[in-house]
């Protein structure tokens, strides 16, 4: 039987005494999943769930659920919920809902959890400061070894995570890191102050937490202490967030490379005129900005009607420079995003793409030539006598509009990080737009270039 | 004094003596650094550095410095570091090699990380038994917490983590995992057996790495058990690995999304010959799907002929197609990625895309008959008589350009990973290609079918 069955099997009348056991059996993972196949159900489930296992499943939730699932369930059991949350996590769940709903919310919390929800919230959206937990455990450097333990006796059950203990002074400052299997493989009389080795690694409060990846990648950690300006250790960041982190950064990182604004909800669930309204925005932009085109090309109309043939050959030039654009932005935004590219490298990242752009126009620029050649043996009539002068034409556009491709296609991300923009914004579309009124452009003026005094 | 101030300070003949405590002193990640900043000099720090925290360093530098390392240092130290190396990281650097350098590198291990070695590397590349190490703890169920405090205590030392131990039968099955905590939190004289509960969560050696990233985003994990196919555990995977090939994965989705290959090392450190080569193909690719444009509107040569006005939009149509399919397809790549969309909802992608399709198509189409409705009065020589039909063959040819992209940028997609190919390749150029010749033959036919008797 899979899950939907046994869950089916427990609602059943003579077996719906046993449902809040079976739940309480699962994996929470496996809760989420019931959950989140029988939405309507999701607040009973919730109900039937012990506060520790409620808290757990809420935090792996989708955001539309759980926002139901506050809504619908008692307040007094609400209240509980938000109370068991891990601070982060109920940080994490309260920027995404109204100022409004956060007000109300936060009433339901009690005094202490109250003051460190309002403290994390009071760190801007984006910095470590909204990712830690307060959770976490501190020793002092003159303890012995077996107080240590028995601190951890204590406290543990509270602390998100034992597998690092930070060592602090009397002013609350952190001092370093030890971690627990230092005080686990050492004789209990020890001091704390012998473990140290003062080399620890630690965030800022106001880091940003693309920042806190970069750190956990490179140190091997499963967690970091945050301190704030004075080096006073405030809290924690769990590796576990910064993946939640770097999987939702991403999915917004392709959103936007692709020209629609974050979505923020799975695409299958966010409502069709929300899906609408976040796409018609930039594409509305786009289309304005190819307008231009058209205007560009009325500019040459002339050339145009003395020469038809040339309009053949416009969506093969445009596209070809918007599709090295594409590859060029989307090189340069994927390596300002990991931090191998920064903006001080502007001048590597422009020469580098002068070469490629030359070296890809030339290849595409050659296979246009040839084309014009070959086709223009095999229909005379379309391509006319001076079909050497058109193939020119489009190879030296290709050439032009590649380079003016890649150049712009990794200068503008670069220009937007510059502004303090996100790179990723629409770069795709929005290089090919611009590539696309240049083309015409440069394609137009080669052809007066090569075909003065002949066809034009 | 920066970094490489210092390191420039103790390289001084009077001082070189302390270097080596100078390196010893700093974290792994300020070693790491400078080393990137003084490539010519990686080995010898390398060379200066304890065994251990050579290890620790060399596991998070760029591929390229590793092998260079491994290429320049004594083989006795190479030994010795691929020895110290832990197994998932040793995998990991092999994987990149060429099979003769790695069979080269296998012999330099002693007899038993070589197994563990060659163990690691016969599972599929992706797959979780490639990212495991064999260090963890296990214990038994009817050991006391002293036993397991004291065992933990022997062989901690060897192990990655030590936040989770894992409990297995006499068949070493997996049958339980037990926090740490849970250890530290009860008497010394208490079993195992009371503290498990049968509830983990474990992998499977053949799972895709991409399923682990799910499994730990969902589980609030540092590590998970790996098992193999009949249950028996062979190591575990941790949390910061799983991280570091969520970025990778990140990094060549986008590229791939930009219509690159994935560059596989960073860009300002790949050479521009390698740079073009990732990059020609693809291009090349489009540029010959692309020129179908061409054939496509020599077709209709004889439209043009007649009524000029009529090139003046192309650009503008196919890129407003090109546009709303690259928006669709970086969508519907994200949601396959997360899992937010499976093969299966091919329907409701669809549905959903042809609603989409239709609202985005209308409002551009609307803007486009504004713009030839608005210009005309401006330029009557320009747009002619007909310029009211001429702004409907605009409008309508928007709306099916848009549709037909939304629908091929959300399809194609779906397609590629049915066919068991990577959705992201090269998805949002070409699809961008395929709608800028179809967009050709649609515009087309909407001109003849409203211009007929008039302009045609």
């Amino acid at each position: 039987m899979d899950l939907q069955e046994q869950y089916e099997f427990f609602l059943q009348e003579e077996n719906l005494l046993e449902l809040p056991d079976f739940l309480n059996e699962l994996n929470i993972s496996d809760v989420a999943q019931l959950i989140e196949e029988r939405w309507e159900d999701a607040s009973s489930i919730m109900a039937m769930l012990s506060i520790h296992r409620a808290a757990s499943t809420f935090k792996i939730l989708e955001l539309g659920i759980q926002k139901d699932i506050i809504h619908e369930m008692h307040p007094l059991k609400t209240a509980a919920l938000l109370n068991e949350l891990p601070a982060d996590d109920r940080t994490s769940f309260l920027e995404e809902l109204s100022p409004k709903a956060v007000r109300e919310l936060i009433k339901l919390l009690n005094p202490e959890e109250r003051k460190i929800t309002l403290s994390l919230l009071g760190y801007p959206e984006g910095s470590v400061g909204r990712l830690m937990t307060p959770d976490y455990i501190s020793v002092q450097a003159d303890w012995t070894i077996a107080e240590v333990l028995e601190h951890i006796r204590e406290v543990g059950q509270e602390s998100e995570t034992i597998d690092v203990i930070y060592v602090i002074n009397d002013q609350g400052q952190l001092v370093d890191d030890v971690r627990i299997r230092e005080f686990l493989l050492s004789p209990p009389e020890r001091l704390v102050s012998e473990l140290t080795d003062s080399r620890y690694i630690e965030l800022n409060v106001y880091d940003d937490q693309e920042k806190a990846n970069q750190v956990f990648k490179m140190n091997n950690r499963v967690a970091l202490p945050v301190v704030d300006n004075n080096n006073i250790l405030i809290g924690i960041v769990t590796i576990d967030d910064v993946l939640w982190v770097a999987n939702e950064e991403f999915s917004e990182d392709m959103q936007k490379m692709g020209g629609t604004e974050a979505l923020e909800e799975p695409y299958l669930e966010i409502s069709i005129f929300k899906l609408f309204k976040k796409r018609v925005g930039w594409l509305i932009v786009l289309f304005l900005g190819e307008m231009l085109t058209a205007t560009a090309m009325a500019s040459y109309e002339h050339a145009l009607d003395k020469a038809l043939i040339l309009s053949l050959f416009i969506p093969l030039i445009i596209s070809s420079g918007g599709n090295t654009g594409s590859q060029a932005s989307s090189l340069i935004i994927q390596a300002l995003t990991v931090g191998e590219v920064t903006l001080a490298d502007w001048w590597s990242v422009m020469r580098r793409e002068i070469i490629s752009g030359i070296l890809l126009g030339t290849v595409l620029g050659l296979i246009g030539f040839a084309r014009v050649m070959i086709w223009s043996q095999i229909f005379p009539d379309v391509y006319g006598a001076h079909y050497f002068l058109v193939a020119l034409v489009v190879g030296f556009s290709l050439i032009g509009v590649v380079l003016f491709g890649t150049i712009s296609g990794s200068m503008l991300p670069i220009a937007l990080k510059k502004l303090g923009a996100d790179p990723a914004v629409s770069s795709a579309p929005f290089v090919a737009t611009l590539v696309d009124v240049t083309g015409v452009i440069i394609y137009f003026n080669f052809a007066y270039f090569f075909l003065k005094g002949t066809m034009l």
